[in-house]
């Protein structure tokens, strides 16, 4: 069914197969275009094309970046030592905001998944291998998410990286600050047991 | 705090001045367009740009269309004799869903909202009047949202309209089709009995 003429289609079709965005949504956002000013529009425009051609990924730790190094892999205050593998790079940036971590980044873009066809080979493992040979890492920080993907690619890694000598350690898995007992699953609950410590 | 950097913060941005899209989508939505395709993304750059540059308003019925004159206007099948005056393009959309009405449209672009600083003057009246000078009209349906603006700027025009011998209707109120008793609102049911008719 036609209800709109040619190019708000079009613009509601495209913004339809944007994650997260309806048929609904696609049209108010379509209808929200026509009402901006000229400039807006182009610079959502050009923004997109922009980061699509612009945005690669750095050549050190897979981390998107619009430079062949990121900034923090090229940013001499940070530690070489320690190693902090994520998953994705929206992960470097909630890290980041913690304002705790002070060495470099690995993003493996990805998690080992046979359900998804997704291979250890698909994913920046070997990047990583790759500069373990080439830097001198004290620490690997798994801090892939935990789900079940996520723990079983934390425990390959873990399994490639410590004949290397190199300590691999996990990010700790327990109840959210904040979180309320009552209301936790059980395998955060026992998970939060197993890893309880003396104060 | 510029976590990411240059082009995808600056699209970020851009999508986060979209309505309903806050920052967490618009981090979502720029990750994703770095994954989508060349194509798609140049795809939805174009649209928006084309979207924005050929849409205007319709010469008639102020209806957005990408022609002088809207594809229901230049319908020669639908009559002449009934306007439906609706306050968006989107309402025309719903209404023709219902393939129900053959008359012709009326779109004011907004309602008359004192509140918001909109008066009479800031919406289409003006260009429905000069319809009515023009063509033969019979009937005018108010089908303007059943809010306070809504009815306000139905009561506005129906005083402008009657006076000119064309009878002016509104569309009934009532409880929606689905709906419950127990969970409608005490207006809506004091509309629904007000409008009720023998069976």
């Amino acid at each position: 069914m036609q209800t709109y003429s040619g190019p708000i289609s079009s613009l509601i079709e495209e913004f339809s197969k944007l994650p997260g965005v309806g048929k609904k949504t696609a049209q108010r956002l379509a209808f929200h275009v026509i009402n901006m000013n000229m400039i807006d529009v182009e610079k959502l425009s050009e923004a997109l094309i922009n980061a699509k051609k612009q945005i690669k990924y750095c050549s050190v730790c897979c981390n998107i970046t619009d430079s062949s190094k990121c900034n923090i892999c090229s940013n001499p205050n940070r530690t070489e030592d320690t190693i902090c593998v994520v998953e994705d790079p929206r992960d470097v940036a909630a890290m980041e905001k913690t304002k705790e971590f002070m060495g470099k980044y690995h993003v493996l873009h990805g998690v080992i998944s046979p359900m998804e066809g997704v291979g250890p080979e698909m994913i920046k493992i070997k990047e990583l291998l790759q500069r373990l040979n080439n830097e001198t890492v004290k620490e690997i920080i798994l801090a892939t998410n935990p789900t079940i993907e996520g723990e079983a690619t934390a425990m390959y890694i873990s399994r490639l990286i410590k004949p290397l000598g190199i300590k691999v350690t996990r990010i700790a898995h327990g109840l959210p600050v904040g979180g309320d007992l009552e209301y936790a699953d059980e395998v955060t609950i026992s998970k939060a047991l197993e890893g309880r410590r003396e104060i």
